[in-house]
């Protein structure tokens, strides 16, 4: 496989829609932050230690035994243009923060599905992370866990006793493992439940981000939930932990759709409907506008509502309608008007063609 | 024909769209206001001179000499029920005063295809009406004097040599007549021409009323167009001057949709478009959001944006999804979140139907 591949590729495996729960959870990721000793942080590396750390890294890969992660590609981001990173952002591989340079010592190293990928000198010199669909967190751990035992073996990490894996962020010292799930909660949000849950949640450790991580807004009723606390527990609590959690999300969300059918079933259906309706006559549409009205056809569909739309076309929508893939898919940049338009025609395409 | 036949039929021949401009103009109306004297004005009539009034009405319509008056079907409003007389009303056959009150000496007569409509005992004894599809001013006005004509040689009309017809209300007295159309003006409208365009026909002794006449609601961009003069010009001076008057309308319409499709095509397309999809996939439509949806999807249909629907049912559309026809359909009484459902029912299953 070549980075060329994923980028062109439509599916990666979290969009996969057979994994556990998937009405509400659509993915569950384990990154692990590692970094090598001796060298300094990443924010702190100039040309020829940075240059030595990606070195270092590739001929790890490369020595890996088993085969699965010798094979991984390594993007180096001064081979790609800035419009194939941002790809790699919005299909959830990178940060936006990471894709933002071109330095020749940052990289992506994936597998061919896309569900493992490593960050190369984002915050730390390794993001290790590992990407499934539905709810499958400790799945998630374990492959990720892989690829961390397998790096480790070529790898000076630092690591201290008492503290446990240093990271360049305090908040990640310990574990260096950050675990999330991606949750639909659209009952939750029509109901009014959504701000005392997540007030709720925060006393619990975890805390709640948007589609693209820290600092990105929240849309399409699409809450990223995560572990706050990196620090005093072992990798299996914070697993645990949010395994739980989201337990408790999804039958709460679940008791609130049945509530709402029960109660509200025209309005519901009138409201699914009608997004349904705009997204598929529609010629001029905003990224936002667009997730917000494919949430309430996820609604529709996990519900039973809308029958003849696979949840698989969902999943790449959410990509698909993104800035860079649309321009990617044009061949050419655009300003935001042919954008919308582009949208609209994307998603009028993939909503009317026939479903399997 | 009985009343039956167009109490349970959708078409009536103002719908047809094959007359002239009928991308523009639904449809045109002729009326004449006759009194029989000396027969007092409906609004004093009692009981026995209203029956006697009646009686005289209908000796003349089986007197009349050519087969298509002799065969009009007279509908006593005793004789209907009161859903019955509001489908009327909602077809355009009769007012909504007209068809308040179930006295027996209040009728509608009523020729095979509805273009032909005769009030009885409305605001005059007679007013004898015809509607035809498009601009065809002209022909209506000559369809409308046959039955004058055929009725007056059994009818003694209340007539003064130099006043004219004389009327219950002073503002008809003269010819009697009251010629309007019924035009839809989506482009002035977003252009923010349409009340400066309706202050100089004023002018112009012209005057604007909603979709079901004196006092109703401008709803879906419809404007009912009629003289506002009886007196001091002949028939034919007013059907010139609407005519004129309309044709002028008609080209600016044109001309401004041209524009709107030339400087903001994405957007037009996009207003179309999302009103179409509403339209197809909500669940719970009032009768006023309907109208103004489907004013745009008319609009997509005369430009051509929208191919597969017929104007044909556009025109159907905005009477079966009136409040009576909705409750005639179902065959029983609703509430308004009931209607509203069955209104979108109605309309998403002729919006899907494959159209000729």
């Amino acid at each position: 496989m070549s980075i060329d591949d994923l980028l062109n590729r439509s599916f990666i495996k979290w969009m996969d829609t057979s994994g556990p729960d998937t009405d509400i959870v659509l993915s569950s990721r384990v990154r692990l932050a590692r970094n090598l000793s001796p060298i300094p942080f990443p924010y702190l590396l100039d040309e020829a230690r940075g240059v030595q750390c990606m070195q270092l890294i590739q001929d790890a890969f490369a020595k890996a035994e088993e085969p699965e992660i010798k094979a991984m590609q390594i993007a180096p981001f001064d081979q790609l243009s800035s419009l194939d990173r941002e790809i790699l952002v919005e299909k959830h591989l990178t940060s936006p923060n990471h894709a933002a340079s071109a330095s020749p010592f940052r990289g992506l190293a994936v597998n061919k599905e896309g569900s493992l990928a490593v960050m190369i000198n984002e915050e730390d010199h390794l993001r290790i992370q590992c990407l499934l669909p539905g709810l499958q967190l400790e799945q998630s751990y374990n492959l990720a866990g892989q690829v961390d035992d397998s790096l480790e073996k070529h790898l000076d990490y630092a690591f201290d006793e008492r503290r446990g894996y240093l990271t360049s962020c305090p908040t990640n010292v310990g574990t260096g493992m950050r675990a999330s799930v991606m949750l639909h909660l659209p009952a939750m949000v029509m109901a009014g439940q959504i701000s005392l849950i997540f007030q709720n949640i925060s006393q619990l450790g975890m805390t709640v981000r948007g589609l693209y991580g820290e600092g990105t807004e929240i849309i399409g009723n699409l809450y990223q939930l995560s572990n706050q606390v990196t620090m005093g527990l072992t990798e299996d609590d914070i697993i645990n932990n949010l395994s739980i959690i989201t337990k408790q999300m999804i039958e709460q969300e679940r008791l609130l759709r049945q509530k709402l059918y029960k109660e509200m079933q025209y309005q519901l259906e009138d409201k699914i409907g009608r997004s349904y309706g705009i997204l598929k006559h529609a010629c001029v549409l905003s990224s936002n506008e667009a997730l917000t009205l494919l949430s309430d056809v996820r609604l529709g569909v996990d519900m039973g509502i809308i029958k003849n739309i696979q949840p698989l076309t969902l999943n790449e929508l959410e990509v698909a309608i993104r800035p860079a893939h649309l321009q990617y898919q044009a061949g050419q940049e655009m300003d935001a008007l042919h954008r919308d338009v582009k949208r609209a025609q994307i998603i009028k395409g993939k909503l009317n063609q026939k479903q399997a």
